[in-house]
């Protein structure tokens, strides 16, 4: 009998199918045992009512996560997963697991240390909830590709491997590279400019790479970054529109192909604004000392303390879940910013906070040749190691700009999850480098 | 005016339009002068019968790869790209550049070095053939997710910085993990597997790093794998039938995609047979000595020569691009292999052969706990650095087995370039770690 996927068990209602998958639960309740089977995709309840038909769990000592085929008839049980269950079933041990799982994988919750559930990630990520968290990053990215596929972008794949940090010099990995000292990206940042001169308008989702030594609840040293780049703009504001897009694309691509990952785990998507209020920099510090009595207003950057307080800002005036910061000082931002025409000190890019913490870095680029040697100088950072990159401007680009969206912390956000590495398969931090 | 892509221009037959983008090219013939302006998709002619036309170009100096503007009104011109050419134009110089770029790109062939042509990659990355060849990447990449999303699949995204190595041990680049060696992925294997046993079907596309130092046409040190592993297969024979459908798919991704490119680059697209023809690693041995008269049989591994008579073959054989070889012996795959049951010296694992140059890897894998305990025994190889991978095992996982694709070799054996490099937006080889 071909196999079905549990979630397709309704679709056969009074037919025998047969379901694969892991013993996810046994319930004895005197006479009637429940028996759950976890697919790839589900949960199938089966019901036995003799001990016959639990034999060969019993003959092979199959305990939970043993691997088993059931073939049953459906029918109809509207408390059970899918709203059916499968009956007098013929049940077949393929893999049987006779220890216990380092953790309940069959509990509501998840009862344990984040230590313990990080170290087991390879069955804990197999937990319902978990692996209904970590499944929106796939609905997230899809989102993301889609909404900029049907603008005319191109989809890249930029190196990972790299000869000068992107971004300062700092908190870079280094690695030997056949003997030569080399380092891992900590974003694409160069190369999507690049890429810019060839398509115009690039993405790109892959992993960076950061070796910051602190232990944060907001930080891991390897995460996703889904980041966009085009040209043609008139400034940031083109940028912040097309972000405003693509947010709401990829929350209609959760809403989409993760509904029933959302519904698992209670989360409301929250909607995004035809415009998202924006505030410029210099006003968020101005707010923050009139509405909280702190001033910040010497401070080059936002602390996550004053991103949280413009959340909670945000929410109350304007009802919305997201904040444009723009502006940030020039001196703080690297030195491939474009300065803001008007007030040069302050610069064309922006941050988006979303739920009070910054979601998304974004902003225009200096696009021309002589604006990158005055940068660099400025900086104080010699323009040999990045005479490739310079190339690009040297032989003509045009007014550009792009985002950076950390895919984990739109997780986070989104679900609720009190630490980053728990909305990440498989978390990097500075004490962690397994599973 | 609103700006339109040059794509778009002959849909606005007989009005007024504005493009935008590089002055790709300047031919004066006469009274009559040509401008090429190419955006992010295409190219637009603009016809010039006046030098006050041009003066703006005059006037700043604007050569080739200057950022342009053009308001011009659409006109049917047969020979022009994209049928129609832009006439009595209004040219805006947004971005003078006076320096000629380091090649030609406005000249069919690309006439340089390899060397040169990888040195100057930010700007011969602009080449419309370059530029064709490698988005055939983004259409590629497509047309596996939409595939494998159609199957069910989750899209994944696993940690690159490891604390072992995945395959062998060899070849691998360390790095400094806050003290501590670390290693670059070689590839996904192990977290895929893992991950196996939480959604049964997965995909990844992201890049792998192999530190391998001899320097071929064939090999890159970073490259992209376009990763597949799925559960409750019968056998190898399963992911087989399974990578047929998704050559055929991003096959049809890229007509449909990249039908433009394919043109401009004069590629037909070969077929996917319903059944690509396939050979037991042992047959191919003794056709090779029966055909060409050397005796390969006691290698463990088929050499670039071996897959070159063996593509030559299927092609005459079985007017196929298409080869799987299967049943290469155990000893030479790794620790994770699952044997041919009947052949134990033997494994359930493949390599695809696509004109003559192997371009996937896949197979069935051990998935009995006991399995791998006994295999890393046997491998000589200590239990303890995998822990964290054999809990997967240990805790139950369904037969299972996947394959990599490497896009790169997609796209060279596809386009016919001579060097994989030439695959590559911005390659790594042993000498190269810019652009």
């Amino acid at each position: 009998m071909e196999r079905i996927r549990t979630i397709e068990a309704a679709a056969h209602e009074g037919r025998r199918v047969r379901v694969e998958g892991w013993l996810h639960a046994l319930r004895r309740l005197g006479g009637v045992s429940f028996v759950v089977v976890r697919d790839g995709w589900g949960l199938a309840q089966v019901v036995a009512t003799s001990e016959d038909e639990l034999a060969p769990l019993a003959a092979t000592g199959a305990g939970v996560e043993s691997i088993v085929a059931v073939e049953g008839t459906v029918a109809s049980a509207p408390q059970a997963p899918g709203g059916v269950e499968l009956r007098a079933p013929r049940i077949e041990v393929l893999v049987p697991v006779t220890e216990p799982p380092p953790i309940a994988l069959n509990k509501r919750e998840i009862k344990t240390s984040l230590t313990t559930l990080l170290d087991h990630a390879p069955i804990t990520d197999r937990h319902p909830q978990r692996r209904a968290i970590l499944r929106l990053g796939a609905c997230a990215m899809a989102g993301f590709r889609g909404t900029l596929d049907a603008r005319g972008f191109t989809e890249i794949q930029t190196p990972k491997i790299v000869a000068a940090a992107t971004e300062s010099g700092a908190n870079v990995f280094q690695l030997d590279y056949f003997g030569r000292p080399a380092y891992l990206a900590q974003s694409p940042q160069f190369y999507k400019q690049i890429m810019v001169g060839v398509y115009e308008r690039v993405y790109e989702v892959g992993p960076v790479f950061r070796a910051e030594p602190h232990d944060t609840t907001r930080h891991i040293n390897e995460y996703v970054s889904l980041d966009a780049e085009l040209g043609f703009i008139a400034s940031h504001a083109t940028v912040m529109a097309l972000l405003r897009d693509v947010l709401a694309g990829m929350l209609a691509a959760l809403a989409e192909g993760c509904g029933a990952e959302l519904a698992l785990l209670g989360v409301a998507l929250p909607g995004v604004p035809a415009e998202i209020p924006q505030m410029h920099f210099a006003d968020a510090q101005e707010l923050i000392l009139a509405r909280r009595g702190v001033d910040v207003r010497g401070e080059p950057d936002l602390s996550p303390q004053d991103e949280r307080w413009l959340g909670e800002w945000a929410r109350a005036e304007h009802g919305s879940d997201w904040l444009f910061v723009t502006g940030f000082p020039l001196r703080k931002r690297p030195f491939y910013t474009h300065p803001d025409p008007a007030r040069p000190e302050f610069s064309n890019s922006f941050d988006l906070i979303f739920r009070g913490m910054e979601l998304v870095t974004g902003g225009q680029r200096l696009h021309r040749y002589g604006d990158y040697l005055d940068a660099l100088a400025r900086a104080g950072l010699p323009a040999a190691p990045f005479v490739w990159y310079l190339e690009a401007f040297r032989y003509g680009m045009p007014p550009h700009g792009g985002f950076a969206i950390g895919l984990e912390r739109l997780l986070m956000q989104l679900t609720g999850v009190p630490n980053i590495k728990l909305a990440t398969t498989f978390p990097r931090d500075i004490n962690r480098l397994t599973p």
